[in-house]
């Protein structure tokens, strides 16, 4: 029997070399990858008389899920399988697949999420200690469904899996884009897909108050224009997510990104009014009036019904951005703080988060916030969410506060996945200067999706794939950081991830098309294929001003985060340089030629798509780098690095001028081509 | 100034002949086409500076319309309007669009739809009586928007137009396959971008009870699976579909189609149960039971609840394909007609209509149902839907009785456009057997989106665009029948329709990325382009027994009804056959050499993905008489059509193996090549 025992340390091996290079075994496209894995000898074959059975005493919720895994079984399959409702009478142990679970799981922090997973050729067990550990197995079945010519199968394997960290989740940004539910409903999805377990609601900004409020109505019928979640929404999707193992965390920020609360109730604000909805992007003045008693009252009677709504037993206040204008600018501020003897803004907001912390304690809350919230002092029950620096992390663990991480994981700035991949809570070389006690306070961390610059139609392009390898550094080894293997099984999970409904895919050409007006995009996708929008926050400083309301259906939303061609190529330059197979030479010859050739067919269609002018210029300087990259393989084609100074000159030139960003884009293929021109001119 | 003056009956020689032919003029890609319609000289430019104002006296949904028509406009163009939320503060009478209302529409049968526009370079002006008129003069604005080199522009026209007919509905299916909010919030803004204005729910069937009841809530909670709409929905669904000038008619099928009800309320039935939801597809045996006075009580408690549920005057009580067999089997029916002096069925069925109709009429309702329901002395208040046939509407409107026609637009049969384009409820040579007054009592018609076949995935491709031409077929005078150039902007609106978010072209790729399991999808694009699902219920014929949970994902689900491709391909060869012009001998050669090469590739598809195996055979064939066709296009274009006999017969012999359905798909490209063989052979 051919077998690999595959222990923590070892999985990047198996995933990068054993399994790969083994002809007659498969290729693993498991994401994330499971703590322990041995692969063993034969499949395990899909039938239409496929039947699972579940036994143990699961939560209600592992029917459905195990309902909800076999329509994705035929889904993906095609099979006719026969089995239809899930329910506790399907319980026959001699069924093929067996999901074992020892008692009901609960929808919270820490719960056991553990899993274990046997195929053999004839046989599936799953056992799992709570259900949810089950859910997660199950989407690692669904992930180990490969075919040959014979039918779909799943390798005979032995897992055994639990997560590096408890708290995996996604921010979901409803205030500054309203996300409907349909959005919502589909990242969950997504995350359970990955394994990710808690969806933090972003329920409050300035420009928008996204859910309803039965105690102060106003809050939503003024400060949403129509676009917010009603209570029963919101119950069924707190619902959706614990069917998936998912915590529904609510943010209420406050005191400051808190506009839209005054609309409605301008004397919760530090400043006179009246306040409308705002549509501008950026820090804004207005915040809550911290010294008086009628806002604690406001905020009690508030947070008493959110509490209520939200059955986690965490609650997530914001406290981030407060710039303290309206503050300074109050008298009656000034002289309670005077007073109180409050110094400074810190300490009259650090006051304000002691008084919010004294209302969610009494509604039986633990009080989630952003990093700033961390004051001398404050009780140690709540909960630290990085977002400035990992020094943040480390400084509230170091004192004894839970925290977790989002700082590196900010994927509204469009930045390659790697980058994210790559940032660990707590890498091996940070692990000295934490107790073991100080790093079990690190809960994990979270994805957060902004939506300043993301609609509904765009928000999954800049959530997916990404998300998907910081769902793997959360819940994976450490040891598991291998980028060229993340980046190959992440083309497989995103299309996983395209079949529970995501559209992070298919959007993208629907999106060429209208901004092509009508015409055949082949030349456009050729173009934003190998174009990024810029990243960080640069949209917002290149001469156009972003309202809520603006198009966001440009060149710049279309174009998608770590542009997969544009990434392949820049591999296949480093390739070339370095060892120029006639395979890779080729390849990098078809690149280049269809890039040079490209902008001819994208100038006939700017031509009739007027929204398109703004890339004109960028992709005429994508022909012109092609035809330098295409003289540098030729040359090094006829075994010459010793193209002229003055070539290399003109056409390092001609490379920074195709660096200018153009339509909020820039071209990524550069670096590719760059390293072309100066192993040219042997450089 | 140029200017024609286009009267109703000229509106066909405008849109196939004069605008087309006009090298200056633009190509209107208007759908439906208007009534009335003047071109003028010159284009409105849409710069960020436009703003809309809205005067007179419209019902609140306007501006909600207009700011949805400012989000697609700059959706479209990209432009950076700086209009936000229009209220009616925004009537500045000088602004470049003024709308005009005299009066606030209701959202009813029978009111007034009609619009003026009048489009110049420097202003636009759209009046109307109601909001809902200019709702719809709104939509033909956004399909006025054209680029050129300078910017996107609407032409300067001058349109007056009103519905031909004004029932004009969709009738969406959620009992077979339950279709949640979003797929029902996009159809509803499909419906509104073609000025449809009728969404009837079939929200009772054998398979499905999708709706919540209060009052019985075992029908909902035994009925569904959990797949229901909340009356909370419910509510939205109407909102939603009021804001847009569209009214919501339930539909709750009875006495048959019910099997649904029975599960919670066995007692409703003529035979004992219990009861379990239906899966399978099918006229099925459970029917109510209307010989007991408890039916009635209870029926009579629903109808309360549900008609105050729904707002619109009109209640749909299906009423079709009762097949008896539970009446005939039950003792206490036959002797209950005996004692009645109940003939048959069919009086049964009228005596329990009766009933209803009483029901209904007592909760202020106007009662619709299946052409069965038309019985002999039942009053003319009803409305029958046609469904069997178009002889009875006509029979229902000799009768007196307003009628509506549905029979030609089951888009689930998944015909050509064209089929359901031409068939108009009144052609010009059935008017003279209707008097005056009976012609006004036909209302319209209803395109039927039955769900046995489709799922949220795929709906949307079985809706659209086609359903855009029915439409246009209720809307548009009768005179307007152009097929080809329906065609020519049925491409068009398509693309729109894509805008509003609907999902009939993109997720057509991403199913076929599913079942290629993760290869590139060229070769199967290009294989799938070219054939269409079986038509009207052969589906159900071939060997397959589909359920309500199998998987809809296969390869006849992925392609598409009236194959673009093909449909193309087979004018290509019409026109090739009568004037081989270079251009079409050039590119009926280029399509049938992609076809004669594709399947190779195809092949090495289907190895590592087994669902597609069931059509490796019809590639082969498509590749052999893609051959056959090259020989005779090779032939012709050797001024040759005579080649053998022998050649001939093995050809047709090819060619009718061709046509063997697989995968419960066909070729349809075959009686193009078909045309090449024939003329090749000079038959």
């Amino acid at each position: 029997m051919r077998k690999f025992l595959l222990l923590i340390l070892f999985s990047l091996y198996l995933f990068t070399g054993c399994a790969q290079s083994t002809t007659t075994g498969p290729t693993l496209n498991l994401m994330p990858v499971p703590g322990q894995l041995t692969m063993q000898d034969g499949k395990f074959r899909i039938a239409d008389s496929f039947k699972l059975a579940v036994t143990g005493q699961p939560h209600q919720r592992l029917f459905k899920g195990a309902t909800r895994f076999l329509r994705r079984l035929d889904d993906k399959t095609g099979s006719f399988l026969t089995q239809n409702q899930i329910t506790s009478a399907d319980n026959d142990a001699n069924a093929p697949l067996v999901i074992n679970v020892k008692r009901p799981g609960k929808v919270m922090l820490h719960e056991d999420e553990s899993y274990t997973l046997t195929v053999s050729p004839q046989k599936v067990n799953l056992t799992a200690e709570t259900d949810l550990g089950a859910l997660h197995g199950l989407e690692t079945l669904l992930q180990l469904v490969e075919a040959d010519e014979t039918g779909y199968y799943m390798p005979a394997i032995h897992i055994t899996d639990k997560p590096r960290f408890p708290w995996r989740g996604l921010l979901m940004d409803v205030g500054r884009h309203f996300m409907p539910m349909e959005v919502i409903k589909r990242n969950l999805d997504g995350m359970a897909a990955v394994k990710m377990n808690v969806l933090h609601l972003h329920l409050s900004e300035d420009q928008g108050f996204p859910i309803e409020s039965k105690v102060f109505p106003k809050l939503h019928q003024l400060g949403s224009n129509g676009n917010y979640f009603t209570q029963e929404e919101i119950k069924a999707i707190i619902k959706y997510a614990d069917d998936r193992g998912i915590r529904v965390v609510p943010e209420f920020d406050m005191p400051g990104h808190a506009t839209a609360w005054f609309v409605g109730h301008p004397e919760l604000a530090s400043a006179p009014g009246p306040y409308t909805i705002e549509r501008r992007w950026g820090i804004m003045d207005p915040v809550m009036d911290p010294t008086k008693e009628t806002t604690y009252k406001f905020l009690d009677a508030f947070l008493k019904e959110m509490t209520a709504l939200f059955p986690d037993a965490y609650f997530h206040i914001g406290g981030d951005e407060n710039n303290g204008k309206q503050w300074k600018a109050n008298a009656q501020i000034q002289a309670y703080m005077k007073t109180n003897n409050i110094k400074n803004q810190e300490e009259l907001h650090a006051m304000f988060n002691e008084r919010i912390l004294k209302i969610l304690t009494k509604y039986g809350k633990k009080m989630v916030g952003w990093d700033e919230i961390l004051q001398p002092g404050i009780t140690k029950s709540i909960v630290i969410q990085s977002w400035r620096g990992k020094k943040y992390l480390y400084e509230a663990v170091s004192k004894g506060y839970q925290a977790m991480l989002s700082n590196g994981y900010y994927i509204d700035l469009v930045q390659n996945t790697e980058q994210h991949y790559l940032n660990d809570p707590l890498p091996e070389e940070n692990q000295k200067q934490l107790t073991p006690e100080q790093q079990k306070l690190i809960l994990g961390g979270e994805a957060t999706m902004w939506s300043e610059l993301v609609t509904p139609e765009t928000v999954d392009s800049r959530v997916w794939p990404r998300t998907a390898a910081i769902a793997e550094r959360l819940w994976s080894p450490g040891s598991v950081k291998d980028v060229a293997d993340m980046y190959r099984r992440l083309d497989r999970v995103s299309l996983e991830l395209e079949y529970v409904g995501l559209t992070h895919e298919k959007n993208y050409p629907m999106m060429l098309r209208r901004l092509a007006n009508g015409q055949d995009i082949t030349a456009l996708k050729t173009f934003t294929d190998v174009i990024e929008p810029i990243k960080e926050y640069t949209r917002h400083q290149q001469g156009t001003t972003y309202y809520a309301y603006s198009p966001y259906t440009l060149i710049a939303d279309a174009a998608r985060p770590d542009a997969k061609v544009a990434r392949n190529f820049r591999n296949l330059a480093k390739e070339f340089v370095t060892n120029p197979t006639p395979k890779v030479t080729n390849e990098i010859t078809y690149w280049l030629n269809l890039w040079q050739n490209n902008h001819a067919g994208l100038q006939a269609i700017i031509r009739q798509a007027p929204a398109l002018k703004e890339i004109e210029t960028l992709s005429a300087d994508l022909a012109k780098v092609s035809q330098i990259g295409l003289e540098a393989v030729n040359a090094l084609k006829a075994n010459k690095a010793n193209l002229s100074e003055e070539w290399y000159n003109s056409s390092i030139a001609t490379m920074q001028a195709a660096k200018k960003q153009r339509g909020k884009t820039e071209l990524v293929v550069l670096p590719g081509i760059e390293a072309l021109i100066k192993k040219a001119a042997g450089k």
